[in-house]
């Protein structure tokens, strides 16, 4: 039987909340810490977004953030400051605040060990700068598992590399989705995209509306603006890539989905809170 | 017979010249990449000091660089520019082009993995604010195992953490002097500090008057501006900090400490290059 491994990914909205965050972490700590007796099973993986400070960090430097389509363009100064802010900042105080609960993390981008090859996004219409597309093909095992086995538990920034010496701007889901892939292969596998909300909502401003269940079948109403079923375009914007990548999960060996509140992470996985995302 | 590990640590200087930084990176990974044929016989373990970018990007951002007697204080402000520019910034670029030269490099700090405990320096006459003295006594060797162990190469940025969550600014010549006296219990370490300069000059401004071998009583007449013999107070300023923790790691069971030109790394392993430090 397959050893059982929690991937789970916050959002920058927890992030960028010193008090979430470190309920968060506590939380994270006592169910995949050194010291927990692992009430789930299995080890923890932690990946984590950006959130704003980013943002905020670039203005000061009088770095222009630009946007096409809701999406960050990455230049060459944006690049330096997200390496900085997610690699360094963000990524070194989630550790140091596990090290504090007693787990034993370490901080990783794409670049260390080689974790996550990617490719700088070919320019098309738009030019996305320096956004890395994860190579799938050449994601392996064996570089996670000299982590793993070493009883560490890894802290990934979104952040990884071309193999060129080129640091480039991730997604966090995806990278989440592709890390949750390859180590299924391994791994009995539980993928959690944890964030600010109860989960898949049906109804974007009421915290109650939580879907329990998500099959692909309702999705794909739920999505389609024209779906005849009266619930067509209930679900939108980032949410759709979110799900994506969670069906995309699912079909390559991920054992389970969970969206959900990032401070409920304990009830996310007893299925006590959240949406699981079940693929049939 | 104990494996050999050369634990190399570059200056600041180096890190804030592109081409130099480079051709060391190349140099490094020649003789520790996975794809060398370790010419030296055993493996590289890499410490980095800040280099001034996050001054200057500390300037940007508004936050004033302070300063007592040389050493800079690390103010709430500060501590969260250099985890940002060291931890973030300056590591993931070496650890991005030493991936692309072939070395299985992971960037790391003091917090990642536990490798570096410390504790906030006691404020005395000064409060040098968020600074770490390193906790020799609670640093172990299985730590570094971990990582070691598994193949890769460590690239260890000048942060360190006191265990309750708090990153802290730490000296990297320090950082380097305590990993290579841990580490001496099982590896025949070579600690090497490279820099800009060709090695220990007897004239500051004369690259060509490199002190080959150091000794402890040349030493102490070098550096006592009051020494009768003449050649007192050549030795001054940052050189002496270096030149007592090469001294205080040789009497901690480490092999050979060397100090010399990063570009010429291959050379000051086989000494046809720097300083040799001797201590009899």
């Amino acid at each position: 039987m397959k050893e059982k491994l929690y991937i789970v990914k916050i959002g920058g909205n927890i992030i960028d909340d010193e008090a979430k965050l470190s309920a968060f972490i506590k939380l994270f700590a006592e169910l995949f810490g050194n010291n927990s007796s692992y009430p789930f099973g299995g080890r923890g993986l932690l990946i984590h977004g950006g959130g704003k400070v980013a943002t905020k960090i670039g203005d000061k430097l009088g770095i222009e953030s630009k946007y096409v389509d809701g999406r960050r363009i990455t230049d060459a100064e944006t690049i330096d400051v997200v390496t900085m802010v997610y690699g360094g900042l963000v990524n070194k105080k989630i550790v140091a605040q596990l090290q504090a609960n007693g787990c034993n993390a370490i901080g990783v981008t794409g670049a260390d060990a080689n974790l996550i090859p990617a490719s700088k996004r070919p320019v098309k219409e738009i030019d996305y700068g320096f956004v890395g597309d994860v190579k799938s093909e050449q994601l392996t095992v064996d570089c996670w598992q000299l982590l793993l086995n070493s009883g560490l538990t890894p802290v990934v920034a979104p952040l990884t590399h071309d193999g060129k010496g080129q640091i480039l701007n991730t997604n966090a889901d995806t990278m989440a989705q592709e890390v949750a892939k390859v180590l299924s292969s391994v791994y009995e596998v539980t993928l959690i995209y944890s964030f600010e909300k109860e989960g898949v909502l049906l109804d974007v401003n009421d915290e109650s509306s939580v879907i329990k269940e998500l099959k692909w079948e309702y999705y794909q109403q739920l999505k389609n603006p024209n779906s005849p079923s009266g619930v067509g375009g209930k679900i939108f914007a980032g949410m759709i890539p979110k799900l994506d990548n969670a069906f995309a999960a699912l079909n390559s060996g991920v054992r389970k989905v969970i969206i959900g509140k990032a401070e409920k992470l304990d009830e996310l996985i007893t299925g006590a809170s959240g949406t699981s995302i079940v693929n049939e």
